[in-house]
């Protein structure tokens, strides 16, 4: 138990874009921060599926939560699960502390859906934590070591095939990076197999890929994705998941066998509402007011995945990083107005940067506003932009040359707590 | 079943420093070789410890086997877990696949050894493979976090209490790093503990620290050490591990209340020799002739650690990667002649080019010869050479900048399958 300071005290449950942005948003605020994590590190998710296709180590997509709070100094970061929050007392509890608040910021994220079929997921991870990245990586990596091995042809076969599915931007990179891997990268690392002759194959539920891009990148897409030799495959959806393979429905029904499958299909809100006891949409996200305050919970923010708002024209808010950092800096600076008594800012107006996806090693489709890229200009915008924002996160790229780098400043970039997949 | 090709089969067991020059010796020979390994990569063992203490990433240190051997075509690398061999029928039995051999070299490396006392492996994990490293980095860092919110006095000191058991070049270094971790780098990470008071005991059961090195060595050694902040215990053993520390002999007995311990007191050789019912030492090294086969068995040779031989002084050929390399390369070559019909090389013979610790950050100790280095010149010494050894497997400083890199040449730094510990 810990006594109460004379400062508001503010707990953020979620280290991820939006929670850090809210403790960011607080810095000079008269507050004490409690910023609670399950893992020790924040993850870089845009670049999570480079780590799955074993381009880039966990550690570089990756950064320990305190080393980014360290000169915040009204910032506690506590590595713990949260197990209930007691609306009334105003506390939360986890599994290594209770934490009061007089403020509190709901961060949490969300988590990949099977659309009530749970049982698919041992099947077909998802792609949300590095721990998922890993796995991935290890089956994707082990089918072909067990293709060179296998003398049933039918099996090797399944081995080399790799189906994703969800055609969004997730589904579109793993796929690019997939297709690169076997058709590059392993091209003459085995000796019974060649791994360009691998099938990827990815599916879509709805009639184009990326969806939320015009019609004509979608088809941009789809183009690059087939000259790498991915299968695109439109109007397909999957009717189960199990060891040998998918299913798929539609015409007849289909069945591909496959050793390697990805869920890229769709996303559901962490428990937060349930918590709180919150209204919520059917994605389990919390249905927040104009200002991401918890209707009649005014001390109570949901903000990133967690929150479910719709933007000035009545499209909702989409799950994406710069939408979850806006939140969170627009929750901080609310709560440091009321703590100083000053006005509170305008209601939260989202404001739409863009989107991206890359193709593969050297292609990518960007849209923000009217300025559209395809092609290899796309995917310098694509890196500049990813570059960008990992130096705004302590300089990644001086990270990547990490053991040099650790000897001069005695910080290190791997301090990654590897914990077993919830 | 494979069928046999008319070239002779060499079978090649362990991808570690010895397999992999034993490979390389072979590289024009006209034999087919499979070289296996129950894991996808080879491993830098030197470098582990800076794995284990968050300074690199596993990715860093560990290579797939197959990108060493692109360029070799009569090498086929076969990622196999071995579960028997055949001497009679000269087979070897893996988990995927069996494999005939006309010449068998054993190359399967060591494990640490508890010393009869095996139960007390979960508790004091050692240092071997990358999943060893990355459990110990987790423990590690972990203790640090439930430091940081536990309310008892006793079980904070006992969170903040790392004990390595063995004062060899693995212990030395292990204790170097973690007290730079907990001095340096996390310095201002926390808020309600201080990680410089962390308390970094090395037990070392014999006299003195680095038994190998000159004594004035292992005398700076300590020094530096206790400098750092690391209690050093000579005379010291351990008569039990468990979950809340370690027991220890001596005079009257004592007890460390400690989360973390690390193993690195001793090693036992893989059972190779039981695989093969061969004679062997008490370490369960393959005793062998002086041309490194199995007595008896001409086709089996045995190498690095896997094999019990003397130098011509009467002294054991130590533990170590220059030796494991000499002994792959004498094999390869004995084996090569043999196949030609050429001169058998002279006896093997050990060259002792001399031995190197680092302790800490930018101190080392350096015996080569006459030559003897200590402090931050043996540090540069130490770093140079081991960046040599790196570069020689393939640029290993290029690869640092991993992300960069592998857009530009389709290769990636981080194919590594994760497996669970054995």
């Amino acid at each position: 138990m810990l006594s109460r300071s004379p400062q508001p005290q503010v707990v953020i449950v979620g280290a991820g874009f939006g929670g850090l942005q809210a403790a960011k948003a607080l810095a000079k605020a008269p507050v004490d921060i409690a910023l609670i994590d399950t893992y020790n590190h924040h993850c870089f998710q845009p670049l999570l599926y480079q780590v799955a296709t074993a381009a880039l180590s966990p550690a570089d997509v990756a950064w320990p939560i305190r080393a980014i709070m360290r000169a915040q100094k009204n910032v506690r970061v506590i590595m713990a699960r949260v197990t209930g929050i007691d609306v009334q007392a105003r506390r939360v509890h986890t599994s290594e502390i209770d934490l009061p608040y007089d403020y509190l910021v709901l961060a949490t994220g969300s988590t990949h859906s099977y659309f009530g079929h749970d049982d698919w997921a041992p099947f077909a991870p998802g792609l949300k934590h590095i721990a998922d990245a890993t796995e991935i990586r290890r089956r994707f990596l082990l089918a072909f070591e067990r293709a060179e091995v296998v003398e049933d042809e039918a099996e090797r076969a399944r081995l080399l095939t790799f189906v994703i599915v969800g055609g969004g931007a997730t589904g579109v990179e793993m796929a690019g990076a997939i297709a690169e891997v076997a058709r590059r990268t392993l091209r003459h690392d085995f000796r019974r197999i060649d791994p360009r002759k691998s099938r990827i194959i990815l599916l879509e539920a709805g009639p184009r890929l990326l969806p939320s891009f015009p019609e004509h990148l979608s088809d941009y897409a789809t183009r690059s994705l087939q000259k790498m030799g991915v299968e695109v495959e439109l109007n397909r959806t999957v009717t189960g998941c199990d060891a040998q393979g998918v299913s798929l429905g539609g015409d007849g029904g289909d069945r591909i066998e496959a050793a390697t499958l990805v869920w890229a299909a769709g996303v559901v809100a962490s428990p937060a509402a349930l918590w709180i006891g919150a209204e919520h949409d059917r994605a389990g996200r919390v249905t927040v007011n104009a200002d991401l305050s918890v209707s009649g919970r005014p001390e109570i923010f949901a903000v990133g995945d967690t929150a479910s708002i719709y933007d000035p024209d009545g499209k909702p808010v989409p799950g994406i990083a710069p939408a979850a950092k806006q939140m969170g800096s627009y929750a901080g600076k609310l709560i440091a107005a009321r703590v100083l008594g000053q006005t509170a800012p305008a209601p939260f107006a989202y404001r739409h940067l863009g989107e991206l996806a890359t193709i593969g090693r050297k292609s990518a489709v960007v849209k923000l506003g009217f300025f559209q890229l395809t092609g290899f200009l796309g995917w310098l915008f694509w890196s500049a932009i990813h570059i960008y924002f990992l130096i705004g996160l302590r300089n990644r790229f001086v990270v990547a040359i990490n053991w040099l780098w650790s000897y001069m400043t005695f910080q290190r970039g791997a301090r990654l707590i590897g914990v077993a997949r919830q």
